[in-house]
């Protein structure tokens, strides 16, 4: 392409939205397991059930440690599949653009997310793309949209949370909210903290395998406590958090203190919040230890009982318990 | 919902985005067939084929004479999946809001979403919601994503196109972009041009079922123009379309007068463009001339001869012939 800036004419329609389409895009997909990127994909699926998800991602800076918005719009809507127990198969891309938007970003980005997806074993079957003026979007706007096959046997949700069951995450927590707060802001942690993106659907098919996960999620927007929160009202159960079991970076640590934060309400973007059956606690501790996301998986609380309107009690290191309150306004916009 | 405007931290994932989401955006889909909407729908479908597309709306202004970005949302995708042939069946919606947007127009542009994915038959199954800072964007931009079931001995497409197979029109052409150019600048044309926005599901399924479809597209951004040149370049056919057999409505005639404007380049939201078998035209024809959405159909033009290159020949009323050019540059940028 001989413009290194995205011109209103690329959305048209026309001769330079082919340009656009066949030089700049098709090239980047075609690690896509040779299916074509079509207008409208022609998927063929085993009967049964699938899942569907949707995302938009409008982050703020677009690049950051760690990844950037197209590694995040693969790995968000790949990980919003994996957490209902769906094994991901496919994406469709639309693109929002600037005018103005220099072409090379625009490659970066989508490159990351074709091989995000591709590492997954996902396929990008179709997109769209728009162009706005300058002034009416900031820089680009992803929505993916996937679709996955969910096994037969697979049923997972907060109506399968019981009395028992543990409260495990997978990793330490905060990372992606620190990370880009971190970069928009100039700060700096001593010791770079990277965001955590990265797709868990291998990771997911491996703990839903051992057939004693009830419920998962992944903690982005609003972090584990706003699942939780949300969790324990649609179950109607109390649970129980002991606060100095989360794993959380130092860096992070450090960052929440100095900013009086609480790592417990930043975004993650590639860990797993799972509810399990007491009895496979060592199976599933196992599958997490031996996998590269997981190695850092703690438990980090239980539900306690059954209680109509659902809470989160948070234990303190002094043994107080306090009721984890809802996030109330925001304190990270686009952070995903 | 005590706010008449949306704020940032509607976009949190916390208190005011379940508040958004439980008071305002579920109790508008709630025609939808009883189906929650969920973070990630489960979707039962027989085995076999399934089609999947994906489109962002950007369209300035929002409310336009016969319709606003939410009808067009819905139709838009639905349409998309119609001209493959497929049976559309599920949505996803991804907003993306600008903080500030007023409440009202919110719900009046999603309830026009709802109502015209219902009245296709179409379930919206799930969807997102992000909001940026004043500025990010322009007060609200929709994708939606949709899947349609494609029946088995369905197979359409440029490949299909034969030599012979005539090309029709259902109906006057250039309507959306004429009532979004007018509705933007202020224009009066006497008489009020309306948006043709329209979902073509149920036209296209019975114009299918005649078996003499061999191609469909719906001709939005780039008219009917920019399709019939990407559809003789994939086919590798020369068309021919006579000029004065297009139907154009008078006013959006006098506009383009006016205004120095092709209708054929100009954007439609509720026409078929058809490649038919010859020997299907009277089956076809009385398909469109007793459907609402297909009255004012035509013939328009045929495909003459096999070439390499693909061109599109316009003969004018003078008999002349000229090469029917791709669109270059963008007059009417945000039409859709």
């Amino acid at each position: 392409m001989k413009r290194d800036k995205i011109l209103l004419a690329h959305g048209s329609g026309g001769e330079l939205s082919r340009e656009l389409i066949e030089e700049i895009i098709y090239p980047i997909f075609d690690n896509n397991g040779g299916q074509e990127l079509l207008d409208s994909a022609f998927l063929a699926l085993e009967g049964g059930r699938i899942a569907m998800t949707t995302d938009s991602y409008v982050i703020s800076p677009l690049f950051f440690p760690g990844g950037d918005i197209g590694k995040l719009a693969a790995c968000g809507t790949i990980n919003d599949l994996a957490v209902c127990g769906a094994i991901p198969k496919f994406l469709s891309v639309g693109l929002i653009i600037e005018e103005g938007f220099p072409v090379e970003d625009f490659k970066k980005i989508l490159r990351s997310l074709s091989d995000t997806a591709a590492s997954a074993g996902v396929l990008v079957v179709t997109g769209d793309t728009k162009v706005v003026e300058r002034g009416s979007a900031d820089k680009i706007f992803i929505n993916t949209t996937g679709i996955g096959i969910v096994p037969e046997e697979v049923s997972l949700g907060p109506t399968e949370i019981s009395v028992g069951d543990l409260i495990i995450i997978s990793g330490t927590v905060g990372d992606h909210g620190m990370a880009v707060l971190c970069q928009r802001e100039g700060l700096s942690l001593g010791g770079q903290i990277a965001s955590d993106c990265a797709p868990l659907s291998d990771l997911a098919e491996l703990l839903v395998s051992t057939g004693g996960v009830s419920c998962m999620r992944d903690p982005t927007r609003g972090g584990v406590a706003s699942v939780l929160y949300e969790l324990a009202r649609q179950s109607k159960m109390t649970m129980e958090i002991l606060n100095e079991a989360v794993p959380v970076h130092h860096a992070v640590a450090a960052g929440c203190s100095m900013l009086g934060l609480d790592p417990l309400y930043l975004a993650n973007e590639g860990k797993l919040l799972i509810f399990a059956r007491p009895e496979k606690e060592s199976e599933i501790m196992n599958v997490l230890r031996n996998h590269p996301l997981g190695r850092a998986g703690r438990v980090i609380g239980r539900v306690t009982s059954r209680d109509d309107s659902g809470k989160v009690l948070v234990e303190t290191e002094l043994g107080a318990k306090r009721i984890l309150p809802a996030l109330e306004g925001e304190h990270l916009p686009r952070i995903c």
